[in-house]
């Protein structure tokens, strides 16, 4: 049996199927999309990539099903569906998704059109899997979907302790062999068994404080914001949004710098814009919070006319409200299948914190960041405090 | 520089107090005190000792006198007072804390009188350190004593970590050295740097994961309330309290299997007792939470009576009300040192939680389960769930 | 399926003869004698057991009889050995090992009689197993019987990498997972795959590692030798060799403090001998390097005459020739099964690597150390140099 | 004090000199530029870059230099040239050495120039240090140099630890810090303290056995050998060397993607050519393995022509000698410095191992891999084994 050696899960057992997924073009172009994008400008050993997570998931799904019991041929679609669920992805992966959904309407979890397009659909279709049926798993549907996109799926154990070993922040170390096997079927919802509230608000728990410490570092979220404003242009001028989108981490970098120079050669040396607003949510009207796209940018605008500044020297970032997928988990107290947040006070305490931690922030050059502060103070009728 | 390899903190480097310190009978006899005491019934890998926990509570107290700025004298009476915060503590640690301080009124950190009794006085006044002053520190007093003990002290660090390395499970795995990293000083009192909300966060929920999962796993209160019970028998037969409190775990296993033979054979080869009853704090009146030491005792006699069992073979135990110190930790939010339960509104969720995964046992042999069950139900007016 | 978290292979998950196994008496004694018995005087975190080790046997037992497609009934004989193939071992393991064989002429692998006598037997019959076989299996018997116990066995993957977890000293942290997936049997005989040279060396460097830096620490060699002419003394007083047998570390460490207090107490509270004498190879008389234990008796007397010192405190410690079984493990190269000192040259380096470390001591307390190294150079004509 | 969190070290403070060298363009390259270039295509997880290797270097130095008590003005230009040790590598690292060699005559500890031309050279201006001495120690020349170049240096203590824990292989896991503790000067040569042969030969060990498993895996040096043929094609084709030499690894896949468009698709898509010849040191005439570079590319033409493929489709791959640097480090022996291949007889084993393990490689597209081998074996006289 073919193996590969992994840094978090050690030796990964491929099966004949992995093989080949793994020789494909859209496979192997994820050994060039990093796992966290602009992260590792916060946290330099973070510089995994896509490719080896999703041998991770695969790893999990794996584990899952064995733990399951689930042995049939479902099992090899399932396989498949957690080794490709990321093909999808754009360059820099979550950070340009936004773009190419505006551009294309399209989620990075739709593969089923990439599939019929690549490789990857020949060789499912050699080893008699159902496309059509891998496709619907990756976007978490069907009852054996939830494994690879849910509440309670591996995708997140993965990325989970594979941050955290890459990162050295050891918040995200989950003991997810524990989870693995406390996974069960109930009425075809996927929950853990009795006796395991704890288990599940440890999930909850990692991913808070790997998103408040990691994922949403506001360097990262600058750099972040920075590349989705230089993306932006890139398609303005030009670049086809399909070409975009199956670009990989070092096209991307390199299209930057040839066709938007500024912004490209800022995020590759790490020469960022600082925050001239960063403000809590009380601190920021309600129209402000759910600002859409159209009104961001306008609002940059406006902004940086006022400040006297070039026009994309100017970054709005308002993220989403907070949201807390984790807390629909479900787990089985006395017997019966309950949502983590109705099984566990510890949810609406965290749920509370992240709303606390929640920031929106307006980024420009350092020379420039006291008049966008005001400029940005009277344009969004935010109370500014010192970053 | 004399050096010990750690397995949690690598090498650990000792200062001249330390070096003939770590040679006294009172320091040498915590290797032969197990850190968990009975937890290693349940994660058989837990076997660490207060000895090796001692030297990185020294190894982390240093670290964080260096991130201070604390270089003098009293500097060499903390680190001199992390080494010995132990060495009060009775064979099996916390197990047979209440037993000795029934008897003799003594809590374990009140170390002064044994400085003065054995040769670790005579090594702290050879190397011109003020025993009282160590012994101060290491009962929390004096500025500097909340780093050895407070809610924000180095012991709870290393044991978090420590007990993760040996137990496998993660949940402790904090980021000790970014604690030790933003520690201050702020009019006295020791707390978080500006930022840190998280980091005091994290350290409460890797607590809290820890308690549920490790320190309050029922298996090891089963262990431990025999292992009480059988102290004080030992006790009870004669054996004088003062010897007793210095025994190490290996003396008083011996002792037991000797003088206590039915349940020290037991506890020696695990062959516990089983949960009669274990119900929720919303199942039990609150009398019987609030119950004493002699009233619990006094339910016991009667339970076995009703259930028509041998005295000793019946186990009442009723924790504390959950309580939740490190709460009161402090971290500097916009400038000012708050509370933690006052900065992050994720306390009151895990107090909650904590609440809500508060249990009260009854134990008795497998085969008395039953009708020691019925017989609690009726003595204790407790609704009985399964377990 | 129960299973049991380990600090190095996380969950190990039990078949019903293990679960069953676990219970007995002589398996549970396991956790009460320490993997490393003296160790933990030089490293302090090295307080793991043979309980715990067991539990590792078994699962890498498990995971190799999966790797080789060993499915029927042997394989639960294979891993009923592998969890019990310790039970033989005396207080402090391999520490009493030659006192025990002295005065029984029994090995510690010899469990077969011990089988009969205990709840283990009866374990096994309960679950249609053979009692014989499993004993047979223990010695390194059948075929096998070379996973329990060989050149590649599992005991040895298991103890590098636990002694290595709990002692902080890396050198332990081979591949086993490669081992174990490489392991095949050629005519019988257990030999790693082609490709695996490397591998087979590095399990051979990480022994002869951990053995100069971990095992054969010279005061943990101290130490053992202290322990094992107390244990001599302990016999001679009265102590029935049957009863020390059965003894557990904390059983032994009691007896010694009462009926060997001197040594007993130095033992307990690391107060050791110092090194009189500490010679190489060829700074000692062929006939000293082979003398037996009468003689070496016989040495210490005369030295502690001619010293002038009493009798029991000095002690002659001369350990075998450097010996290599290793060195015959096999590994597949060109198709062909060969040994691994005829398959790697770095064998021979590391034997005479082995044989410049070896170490004869003379030991006594520190302030007889001068007159016991002038007698002993006297008595045994080995050159001194300073330790 | 500025500190980054590191995945190996966990937190690294930095000092001014650092902080500042940091922000140059000339070391956030070293963040686009993978350590392990090529080894990433059989480890997945083996993504980490020259950005992160640098800080673990520079922490070494600075825990070196805290340990030998070097803490005058020459400390901080042994931490400033830690730093920026690795500035002069070309894109993907070691991979491309000898191409930028043979088109410029400079090797990639040639710092000296780059300081003068780029913002590195500026920053150790500002800070009041002397860019020529800096550009000395990186090139290993004077005493201090030692440690950052040469047999006993930092660098090697962290890409052996850091690529162990990226790859998932455990042999580079050494002791460094004891390593860094025992350094000392001995008339002016970096030596290991008495008592470290050991220490010293297990430095050896690992690189021993990562050489064989990791840096030397026939996939990786297949992929590295195509992109040294592509990368002077790519200079054939017109690219300045300079540019060349400043380019990282993204710069590098895009340019051959674009200029050597068959190799560059193959090496982004690991579809590598396969082993035609793969033959021992013993199987090779002599003249074959002193071949230079002119009469490689003129012996793979003969082939090319003789299997009656394209030209490029040959790739001759004949490694140096064996070497065996770390051989000559040296430790202290009862008080005298040996160089570690005096005092340890495990060297010459190794070499001689080392030879053994010399394999010499001719690859080809798996389509021609039998016209190739066959006509491999008339132009080079080489005895062709199955690979």
């Amino acid at each position: 049996m073919k193996a590969i050696k992994d840094s978090v899960h050690d030796y990964i057992t491929l099966d004949p199927v992995a093989v080949d997924l793994l020789d494909t073009d859209a496979v192997q172009r994820l050994r060039h999309i990093k796992q966290l994008s602009t992260v590792r400008l916060v946290y330099p050993s973070a510089n995994h990539t896509r490719f080896e997570h999703s041998l991770g998931v695969y790893h999990l799904a794996s584990r899952s099903l064995d733990s399951l019991g689930v042995e049939d041929d479902r099992a090899r679609h399932v396989r498949a569906a957690a080794l490709i669920h990321d093909v999808g992805h754009g360059p820099y992966g979550h950070q340009t998704e936004k773009v190419i959904e505006r551009h294309t309407g399209k989620h990075h979890d739709e593969v089923g059109e990439l599939l019929g397009r690549t490789d990857v659909g020949d060789v499912l279709t050699d080893h008699g899997l159902d496309a059509e049926y891998v496709a619907a798993l990756v976007r978490g549907e069907r009852e054996l979907g939830q494994l690879v996109s849910g509440e309670l799926d591996v995708d997140r154990m993965d990325y989970l302790v594979r941050d955290a070993h890459h990162t050295g922040v050891p918040y995200g170390t989950i003991d997810h062999e524990r989870l693995v096997r406390e996974l069960r079927y109930s009425d075809g919802t996927l929950v853990l068994a009795e006796g395991n509230v704890r288990t599940a608000e440890s999930l909850l728990l990692a991913r808070a404080l790997m998103d408040a410490t990691v994922y949403r570092h506001h360097v990262s979220r600058i750099a972040g914001a920075m590349l989705e404003r230089a993306s932006e242009r890139l398609i303005d001028e030009g670049t086809d949004v399909e070409t975009f989108r199956r670009m990989a981490d070092h096209d991307l970098l390199v299209a930057l710098r040839e066709h938007v120079p500024e912004l490209g050669r800022r995020i590759e040396y790490r020469n960022l814009y600082k925050r001239a607003v960063w403000a809590e949510l009380a601190d920021v009207p309600t129209d402000v919070v759910e600002l859409d796209h159209e009104a961001e940018r306008r609002a940059e605008r406006e902004i940086a006319d006022l400040a006297d500044v070039a026009d994309r020297q100017v970054v709005v970032d308002v993220p989403g409200r907070p949201a807390f997928t984790e807390a629909g988990s479900r787990v089985v107290v006395n017997g019966v299948p309950q949502r983590l947040e109705d099984a566990s006070e510890l949810v609406s305490g965290l749920r509370a914190a992240q709303r606390a931690g929640w920031r929106m922030g307006v980024y420009a050059p350092a020379e420039h960041v006291d008049e966008v502060a005001a400029a940005a103070e009277q344009v969004l009728g935010v109370r500014v405090a010192d970053p």
